[in-house]
């Protein structure tokens, strides 16, 4: 069979370690189009691998020597791109978010509806890595019992003075929300963000870090920390609580180095990932030869169009708790 | 200098332990009375360290052989047994509760006032626990940056139908009041409480496990599972994460043994301790010669009537956010 | 650039493994051919991925459709098929052992040397492994100062009766032989084994587990722990002892799970992978990758004959050693 | 029952922290009488705990208010000490070594049996560890099978240049000598030391570290690293391999915490205790709980003369091993 062409759209830091995987670490693709609303780096990355350019992104999407698209642009770009996929009839990997609110995701799901398939895939890369899918398959087993809290850590080193406390949630906290969907299979029913006392090193008017509580349908509760400054490292933690045990992991245990400490004392431990690429390399490359080998026959293997609505619900939902301090429902719609 | 002689009261698991550390594993102390309103049960235990028994714990906590009392009898009879301790004038070890609400625990902190000294120590023994005192010693150092959020585990295997929810804060919970009292120097808040979906083993009408969350005064958030039929061990962890870094600990990695499970795969872990008195044994006995060493010497060293009291406060708040679902305000009183 | 033709020798567990990842999880390669000796697992793994067969290994070495040349054979084919690969002039990955025994093995080297080029990758993937990877870069960092002892432990779960201790050095501590030379960056000048009592798993005649006992040119001491019939799963563990630090990895400790144990204590801890592709996977496939990444250019990337070479001659070394208990010199050949 | 009246001879480190514990933390003990060859020192040490001196040691050995003695002092004075202990009958903690070679040793051993008592117990405190213990219990549960091997690791800080090769074995390894004993439950046979390449910072001669082993009657084999001069902190390390599992103990793994190294990267970890009052403590209190609770009964509980010439005759061998280079057998005299 022969190689599925990608066009690229957006090669920023997520999108330029997507052309990377896909060009030198993944079976069956070829990146044959780099787009990027900065051209001269569209050119230096599409040079690097022997791909051309195309200067509108909806030109690539199009193109004939495309057969599948990666959408890594800002989220304002999203809908519009994943759209002309969808027009076209070609499989699309989206990061997240799908689209920049509910209402606009739904029209997405809609529409991919009506083409009778399932064309769109949500980067949520978490669920091919390996611990994460290590503890689904010991949930679906059945070995913890009927699970009842899921307790989430999820900090970064640092962020600009940009990156508020809305973002926190749309860009952070997405991932433990579709985490918690992912290994619940459920929706998440209502959101409510505890604040405590602020980080020095955050903004005035940035809550950092902050709880956010989801509920599910079925009354699990989630608890998640987040903390986008948190000054060490890049840390993601889970554990999974049911009626007869229990599960954590992405513990930074991965062998022990002794050394001397800067005061003399022995120390031993380890380095913390300093970021998500580092920590999440391996899933990134997992997710992208699943959804090239889905591809190539026309379809996804992953998280799909719907995920990435109830994520935007969930989200609205969480910046709108963020500022009333209250817990607020998760109405998901329909798509009949 | 001679041996404090101490009158126990109630010789139940916990006052039986301490008679058994007291007679063994410390220095400086001799029991020299025993009371239990199970008189059988006190000419046991007394006959087995050479103790004598008194059937009045009154009477014991006024004999001329008795120089200190440690109580470990049920709580309702607290206030009484402390007040008398007040009155002679000799320290005391007080199980928690203080007493069974924060009125009657307020007037024990004025009774002590009034003798000018400080007699009445409580039991919260994670004080002395050698992980709680480093991570006591880590924060005091600022090598963490300013403290804010706690998060608390408190699992234990199973309890008996009788333990509801109410009690699961004031017996279980009040632990974690103190721990975060202690590690945070400053007082609580506000206490609120969500209940997940209840595990099966749970009673009907009891809410196991459930989240409680406290807000301290500069804005700390401390964050509690209380699971009280985990069905596993006893399991108590905790984690601070400060400005610029973390500490976690009670997790169960002392040794690494491999080991075929019953399937024949391979396993790679260690034993969940069963018990509080396994997990605690060595935070107990230095607890209690700590106690002893300033008893010889008319005082006390550890946490006080004051924290007694202000346990009292938070835990009743509890048991009402058990019951509100809101938010409850602690207020504590003024002992002047 | 288009694919790399592979053809693969051998399709047993390794080699079939290695179709796996070439076939779907490498970029760039496409398997052509398909070789050995049973014919109809050739045809069955042939047709699995779109390859034909070929019943002659020289044949497909040679044919018109092959760029390169993956060796999973038995050892005993090793050298002929080698030889042929070198006499074409293409890329060969092989399967340890280069040949049966180092005489040969030296021959291979020369052989090579004559091409001009570095054609011969061998199959040490620990070399690719990103805790070994971690390891050698702590190494030559610095940090841990000059290196002057490494522990190594090397289990299995359980082996046939042919597996003999000559096998144990051959086929098993082969890859510790390999480490030794990869981390400390130096050739080994005697081994000495020591045999405890055998396990009573371990045939008539065969001393298992044993200790093998590596010294370098400068004096480092390399203590190996061979035991092939541990009956729990498969565990490889290092630590590298320098003058100022020590670094231990390998150890299980991805997630900590706790569930009760058939005797209702409960159990923290987690499952030891039962064997070499469960704990090597992702090295062997970075190893094919770097491999194929390479052989597209007509090189290596990757351990090469003379380590083949250095590495036979250590065994044999070390198969003597087991039959006399002396401390047994390695002698290297020259190519020159 | 009174206090059992201890007379101490020696107070450097270990005897200053046996007086201390004994005076402030173990139950039913009395430090009277304190000797030490520096009388400033003893006095220092007796004024602070209320306990009188006694400049020569026979004459605190046989003053009245001693019941039992505790042995401290340099290892040349030991062997007249504990004859003096046994012609006065009474009991002797005594540290190691027992006497200074293996023939004096045997003589002790003589005279305690002519008392018809068991009287001297030896200072091998890691018996009383709570990890030694647990794994001493899990042996001889019989679920790890027969025991096959034992792995020790035994670093510290540093060591002044009076520390030599012999040293190593008498000082440091005689540990590792009861330990494998204690465990296994019989005689090591033979001893061979291997020496690599030394550290820069030992002093010229001294082979630090050292791989030592030994074999015992039944075909165990024991691997120890000794290194005195590892930079670090101190840290002992056991590994049990039997024919159906493991376990490994004395890793550092006591709370994780989570901060940034001097070079900006974070750093997951924790401290390496320091030296081996801090990594024993708790050990040595059992120690002498155990002991002073035997002693008051005319007793012991726990190693005895027969383990300190057992442990005098291995290291005998061992000095002549690291002189040699041979394997060296250890014979063992009769008592009768």
């Amino acid at each position: 069979m022969s190689d599925l062409r990608v066009a690229v759209l957006g090669v920023g830091m997520m999108g330029g370690f997507h052309v990377e995987t896909l060009s030198r670490r993944v079976h069956g693709a070829t990146v044959s189009v780099i787009n990027d609303y900065d051209q001269a780096k569209a050119v230096a990355v599409a040079g690097s691998i022997g791909a051309r350019t195309e200067s509108d992104p909806l030109a690539a999407i199009n193109a004939d020597d495309v057969d599948a698209v990666v959408i890594a642009s800002p989220g304002t770009a999203h809908e519009q791109q994943v759209l002309a996929c969808l027009d076209r009839g070609i499989p699309v990997l989206c990061e997240k978010p799908l689209t920049v609110d509910p209402v606009s995701a739904l029209e997405v799901v809609k529409a991919e509806r009506r083409t009778g398939k399932q064309l769109v895939q949500l980067g949520f890369m978490r669920r091919f890595d390996p611990e994460y899918a290590a503890a689904k398959q010991l949930i679906d087993s059945g070995e913890l019992g009927r699970v009842l809290l899921l307790h989430c850590v999820h900090r970064n080193m640092a962020n600009g003075p940009h990156f508020d406390s809305a973002m926190m949630i749309t860009d952070s906290v997405v991932h433990e929300v579709d985490v918690a969907r992912f290994l619940l299979g459920e929706e998440i029913a209502s959101v409510q963000v505890l604040k405590p006392t602020a980080t020095s090193a955050a903004p005035e008017g940035v809550s950092d870090p902050m709880i956010v509580i989801f509920r599910t349908g079925s009354g699990v509760i989630v608890t998640v920390e987040i903390f986008v400054r948190a000054q060490i490292g890049y840390e993601v933690r889970t554990e999974v609580v049911g009626e007869r045990g229990s599960t954590l992991f992405g513990l930074d245990q991965h062998g022990i180095t002794k050394l001397s400490g800067p005061d003399g004392s022995g120390r031993w431990g380890g380095l913390v990932p300093p970021g998500f690429i580092e920590r999440f390399a391996p899933a990134y490359q997992i997710e992208l030869q699943h959804w090239v080998d889905a591809a190539r026959t026309g379809g996804i293997d992953g998280p799909g169009a719907w995920d990435g609505y109830a994520a935007a619900a969930v989200c609205a939902a969480g910046v709108e708790a963020v500022r009333t301090g209250e817990v607020v429902p998760v109405t998901l719609g329909s798509i009949e």
